[in-house]
């Protein structure tokens, strides 16, 4: 007994949801899917593993790598397969575009929905397994800030249609945060531990005295830079936007201002279109790292979760996007919602409670043996009209059978009390959530059923 | 440039689409979801890994597993992770039944569709990262022969769904071929090699007479036991059905008496819910192997692709769904669709063609740059109607936009000459594939693109 409970206990960092969960979950994909379809995004899968020396290419995830190898192949046949379990989906996206470079239309739009592997330590609740869901627009040499602009608003119409509380997208642009640096003379490895510092920000617990003093004292930044960046990041205080406050110091510098007037390019596009202004907020202290992005970057936070559940959802804009797979400038723009980390959140905050656990929506009984066919006939007919039909095919008493429905969920029970089933027969028709029963002919079932249809409740 | 081009090459036996073949796989996925979902099936997905004892418990294709380890952990901790890649969804079911029994309400219907890995030699196009779409109906103690009905009946709804031409379910049942295995005395190894020799005949080039040669020489079987296996299996020119004539033998053993008995009552079921007679055959020669099935066993083939395909979908009941995993008797009745091997043969094969690479209707184009804010304008306004619109965010010239949007095969073009876009202005609407243009107002647009509508093909 020992092995074979062993073998039952959950593996640490591979979620696994129970039905009632996972249909939750599926909502939550077939909303992202659908919101990515409307804005003409095109899906793509690529496999799980990925050559070693193609995600070489990212190396400072190396260490969490999981790799393959064949523990029981013959003796002269080599174990290791030189492929590991992707990490991301933004290598496999690069190599991707890079294979099929010739056979692509570009601006490429693709979304790709898929598992990805982290061999993390699992404290803090981190998951080894867990999907991401990711959009690129991917053009070749320019790319419009049209882009840049129809990001955030998949965002919010994600978010909208998961219907799961407020957020904000809090929007920056490197090249603003870029200038500001090139102004005060902090370059190379300065810059980089500036950046990374900043980007701790929302977590330390000493808030922004204790970010200037380590800026200070560790990096010896002067008191200008420090002042400048104060009004930048929390100079809340002191009225207007981030933006005025930023041009008001009348810092010359031909990045930053490049930053500024794409920002608020971006942000007038957004406006055009009635993106909401609360949904929506200007927030310099937004780096996200120095490496990869190079212009419009995003994160998003649900009101209540800030702390718990970090950015949801982030992206920006990148000059090109990998010239280690194909030899042209490519410019693209996107963002990755962390979907497992999310809905696990959500499910662990009890934002979200599953209800049924199966998709029907009537469940066909048999009160007695005798009934077997006349319940198919019923369950087949309904099929046949579009509705998602359980029927009950285990010897159990009927009121046991009522009951299981009831457990799964299942708003309506029929039940062919009478035998020989025509389209004049008559059947019950039971509300499992109310007890109400009614009797109805056969010509009549799916009327009466109305509100059971597959679909009719947006699922 | 030589490890460039390594890096973008295939790896062999992981199949990876182009968008506009992926778009198709999408329509295959989607039906069997929709379908599996009509039938009260609800999903799960179970993790990517299992530990390499529960694995274990299925024996035979453990040579192919991928085993997973962290090749960058430091010295201290251990590399082996004791976790491999699922290579069925089969062995994880009977885990997760175990692991969430008490949480689960039976009959319990899953529906999985995940990918599986074997590390199998690619020779004869294998892959070794496919999709498979299985379902089960899993029971406590007694499992109705409705069940054994409603499999068929899925397998039938999702073929004809998916319009890839004429396919026989062929069926028979293990208990008849079990009664005349016993009737013969043939028991133990022999047994099994029997089995295994008749699930080879139709791969045989020397057929029947090569099995019954073979049965008679190595396995030292009677005249008459081959005499009667002829009958069974090749007899049709001896008129009347397989069962008919195997009821004329007048054997008397009990298991091939329930055999029968099943196998009518199942056909009997869905003669009377209208499955087509010519789409459904009773085959004794199937058998599926001595070790798993106990009853009711299914394959499927589509017409023309028999030899190549194989089975594409198959199936079976079993009395037990796992001992090593619960205490309890669980019989169960379920099939599964090797989807990526039926998707790439029928790709290979011609039989299915892809169109466009894209879910968008309809392209929303910048005829200058002075258009960008109406063009998105325009777009969000259809995005609201619920139209998949991509919008052009590359500055090209307005031509090559057109002619992109052909080559991802949107149906059409909506494009805003005009400047500061109302209600009341005016947008050329062109219809890609026939080049008929048409002058509409805002207001009229989304009637005018009403065949375009995301949904109303019943993608």
């Amino acid at each position: 007994m020992g092995s074979k409970s062993n073998q039952t206990k959950p593996i640490a960092g591979f979620p696994e949801w129970l039905p009632e969960e996972r249909l939750l979950e599926l909502r939550f994909i077939r909303v992202i899917q659908e919101t990515f379809e409307l804005f003409g995004f095109a899906n793509i899968e690529t496999p799980a593993v990925e050559r070693n020396e193609t995600l070489a290419t990212k190396g400072e995830v190396n260490k969490q790598i999981y790799s393959l190898y064949r523990p029981n192949v013959p003796e002269d046949v080599e174990k290791d397969t030189g492929l590991s379990l992707h990490f991301d989906l933004t290598v496999p996206l690069a190599r991707y575009v890079g294979q099929h470079y010739g056979k692509l239309v570009f601006p490429f739009r693709r979304y790709q929905i898929q598992k990805v592997w982290r061999g993390e330590r699992t404290q803090r609740g981190r998951s080894r397994e867990f999907y991401q869901c990711d959009i690129d627009i991917i053009a070749e040499n320019s790319l419009d800030l049209l882009a840049d602009a129809e990001i955030p608003m998949v965002i919010h119409e994600v978010f909208s249609r998961l219907d799961i509380g407020e957020f904000v997208i809090r929007m920056s642009n490197r090249k603003i945060f870029q200038g500001v640096l090139d102004h005060f003379q902090i370059i190379g490895e300065t810059a980089e531990e500036t950046v990374r510092a900043i980007d701790r920000l929302p977590k330390l617990k000493g808030g922004w005295e204790e970010l200037s003093g380590w800026l200070s004292s560790e990096l010896s930044l002067s008191a200008e830079f420090i002042s400048t960046l104060r009004s930048l990041l929390v100079g809340e205080s002191k009225g207007g936007t981030p933006l005025d406050r930023l041009k008001s110091m009348g810092i010359e510098n031909e990045s930053l201002v490049a930053g500024i007037e794409e920002l608020e390019t971006v942000q007038g596009f957004l406006r055009r279109v009635g993106v909401p202004e609360e949904v929506f907020e200007i927030d310099l202290s937004i780096t996200r790292g120095l490496d990869y992005y190079t212009g419009t970057v995003y994160e998003t936070f649900l009101s209540g979760h800030e702390t718990t559940l970090g950015s949801v959802c982030s992206g920006g804009r990148y000059d090109n996007l990998s010239g280690s797979f194909v030899d042209r400038k490519l410019p693209g723009v996107g963002m990755s919602i962390g979907l497992t980390r999310l809905f696990s959140g959500l499910l662990a905050a009890g934002t979200i409670k599953p209800e049924a656990s199966t998709p029907s929506r009537v469940a066909v009984t048999v009160p007695d043996r005798e009934r077997l066919e006349d319940a198919l006939t019923i369950a087949n007919l309904l099929r046949r009209e579009g509705f998602n039909v359980e029927l009950s095919v285990q010897d159990q008493k009927h009121d046991k059978q009522l009951k299981g429905a009831v457990r799964k969920g299942i708003p309506f029970a029929v039940i062919p009390w009478h035998e020989k089933m025509s389209e004049e027969s008559s059947v019950e028709v039971r509300n499992l959530g109310t007890g109400d029963r009614e009797v109805v002919q056969i010509s009549d079932l799916s009327t009466a059923l109305g509100l059971g249809r597959a679909g009719s409740d947006g699922a």
